[in-house]
């Protein structure tokens, strides 16, 4: 199957994806595992709280964010991807509800050859997680490392 | 029960806490869901990556430093805490493997009143993820929004 590599990527491309149910179930096994306060376990709890209701757990969205974008990866051409060294920022910016439909929507703002490694690129992408009336509920400035496909050509 | 307020942090402390084991159970149960990428969900395919063999998402990582981080939370004196709404940045340093233990090393490196919101202050912690070698797998330039006790004090 044909891939694109970091000579294909173009900067300012906009991507938009994914279709991700938020459950209450979900929202709850989730929060019982990995962030067990209360306003991600219980309406009446986050009734109290800035939540006003149940609401997803950060690193969930973070997760569910992660679902897309893999599944998006599989999809079409796949992107010779090698892995991201972390975030630049990660912005919280509303709460995610048992009931949400969440999508992305990617924008590439950058892309650099890399120094040391000629077979390698970097990219820097901005990330939206917006969830069904378009309300941005997540934002992230991600760096990823993706393989050059002609190292030799202008390291 | 005592509660810590923002007036009670004082920069420069630094915590050390926790003791996750990871299994190669919920590495592939949480990358089966999440971020179902080759090398998070078999030797084999690890085998042929920079990971070398089976290593835990990304964000199973910072979904097992917030469990720890909740249960550390939950100790002693609880921390009066509304919440995060982001981080500065996140950095991804090393693989983590099915057999490591995870501790947090978290220091507050910063800390000021809110100036709209007289009832709250922001806190920046410097949190590291190790696993058992010592060695930081994970690093994070965290956020968060902490209740003031007496918000007519010095607001």
């Amino acid at each position: 199957m044909a891939m694109r590599y970091f000579e294909d990527l173009e900067v300012g491309t906009v991507e938009r994806f994914g279709a991700y149910p938020v459950t209450r179930e979900e929202v709850i096994d989730f929060a019982s595992r990995y962030d067990p306060q209360p306003f991600h376990l219980s309406d009446e709890a986050a009734a109290q709280t800035y939540f006003g209701r149940l609401s997803a757990s950060g690193w969930h969205t973070g997760a569910m964010m992660m679902a897309m974008l893999v599944s998006h990866m599989k999809e079409g051409e796949p992107l010779a991807s090698l892995g991201s060294p972390g975030l630049d920022r990660l912005e919280w910016l509303k709460p995610v509800y048992p009931g949400d439909t969440l999508s992305i929507e990617s924008k590439l703002i950058d892309k650099r050859r890399s120094k040391n490694r000629p077979e390698m690129g970097i990219t820097k992408s901005e990330t939206m997680v917006l969830n069904q009336h378009g309300e941005a509920v997540m934002r992230i400035i991600s760096n990823g490392l993706v393989r050059v496909r002609n190292p030799e050509a202008d390291a």
